[in-house]
């Protein structure tokens, strides 16, 4: 580089700024953990700056210099060639495992991206269990039929797709190591953003429905799912993430606790 | 090849077989265009083999040479090293957006996926309209929420999406040679499975709700989108298959059409 020419990369001193809405984990808590699992550094920018929050509303409304995006999360990627937007949570997932160590190379790829999609498939329905009948109403407002979607939740689908990623567990754990660990990653023997994206699931469904969890558990369904959550809580690199402040609390996101849901 | 060895390949005449339902189009057809906009030969298992409803189920049911999928579509790509399974839907364009030419080599293959993941979205929420409360319930007894679900798709789910869609054919044309055409595609200057995915959730929702999609055209909105859904249309590859029996008709799967929630 001649001299007294900037760097470019000095406008941001992190390749990866994520732009979500603040204060809530919400979908950015799937990039979060991915990129937390990478190691990477990287920038929450409405939670970390004071204007954060425009900086994220001006790349909604900009459809000049980038396609145009429909919602957060957002990753903007800092390079030489300029920045560049993913959007699209598994879209975003996808981009990180190409290029951080959260993703194999060989075709386990495909089986990283289809454990992440199915826990994002997971995820819609526990937000539609609140909000059944129209996302721009209150909850108030559609609280029978949400009681009604939620004995549908708690009694078919938590278990099919639990029992789903314990299957898939099983099946990796007797090729991959996981005896040595007591418990097994999703696909091969490191984290991928498959294990982040499923533990993520698997911790906002703890949270919204605790009794129908705690039935589970107490009933030993699942038992290599419980493994592999309890088991990830505890590696360092997740367990000092949740400990930190950039861990945020449940709140009247994704994944909500309302008493008359869970029983 | 050493004489009198038989071809690996001579098991299956093609390198892909869909796994899906029978008689619908379904989320299978998702991977039906983007198959036929690469032009490669392809088997439509279910469709096409008397027995090919059972092999689509026994690779369900098997946990054991290869990892667990949850539930179809499912692509089988038939290699050298024995057969790869790949299951969700936008999992499945990604492999053949890596392996056809219906996705770009470059970062653009993420705008790709993208778009697909949102066209995806929608069409979850063209399902969730006349089954708002629970999958495993019937249509008559959610009507009433069905018929709430409905306005709000109709009058904000729709014009969101279909904007979005328009705004990023917009975006693409003038870079594209989109003005030669007559309309744009999504990304680039060739069809991509973003293309394919965008048109199919267009014209599934444009059955289900015609007169609100009557309307918006008469109204002149999403102009761009409609050239496009129009244009794509009347392309050789998409107008002949079209045409084929390999094109089934919209019955009670994705899109339906009520009268009820339409208007």
């Amino acid at each position: 580089m001649a001299e007294g020419q900037p760097a470019k990369k000095a406008k941001l001193d992190v390749k990866y700024e994520l732009l979500y809405w603040p204060s809530m984990p919400g979908r950015g808590e799937f990039v979060r953990l991915a990129l937390e699992a990478s190691g990477v550094p990287y920038k929450d920018t409405a939670n970390q700056e004071d204007n954060g929050i425009q900086k994220m509303l001006a790349v909604l409304k900009d459809t000049q210099s980038h396609a145009p995006v429909l919602c957060p999360p957002l990753l903007r990627v800092h390079g030489d060639d300029g920045p560049l937007i993913i959007s699209q949570t598994p879209n975003i997932l996808l981009y990180l495992g190409d290029h951080e160590p959260v993703a194999p190379a060989t075709n386990d790829k495909y089986l990283v991206h289809q454990y992440a999609l199915t826990a994002l498939d997971l995820t819609n329905e526990a937000h539609n269990v609140h909000h059944p009948v129209a996302i721009s109403q209150y909850y108030d407002d559609q609280k029978p039929e949400a009681v009604r979607a939620a004995a549908e939740f708690r009694g078919e689908r938590i278990p099919k797709f639990f029992g789903y990623f314990d299957r898939a567990l099983t099946y990796n754990k007797s090729s991959s190591g996981g005896d040595d660990r007591g418990y097994a990653y999703l696909v091969g023997d490191k984290v991928t953003y498959a294990d982040t994206t499923v533990w993520q699931v698997v911790d906002g469904v703890s949270f919204a429905f605790p009794a129908k969890v705690k039935e589970m558990r107490e009933k030993g369904e699942c038992k290599e799912l419980w493994a592999f959550y309890d088991g990830l809580k505890k590696e360092e690199w997740l367990s000092s993430y949740l400990e930190s402040s950039r861990r945020m609390k449940y709140s009247d996101g994704i994944f909500r606790y309302y008493k008359e849901l869970d029983v």
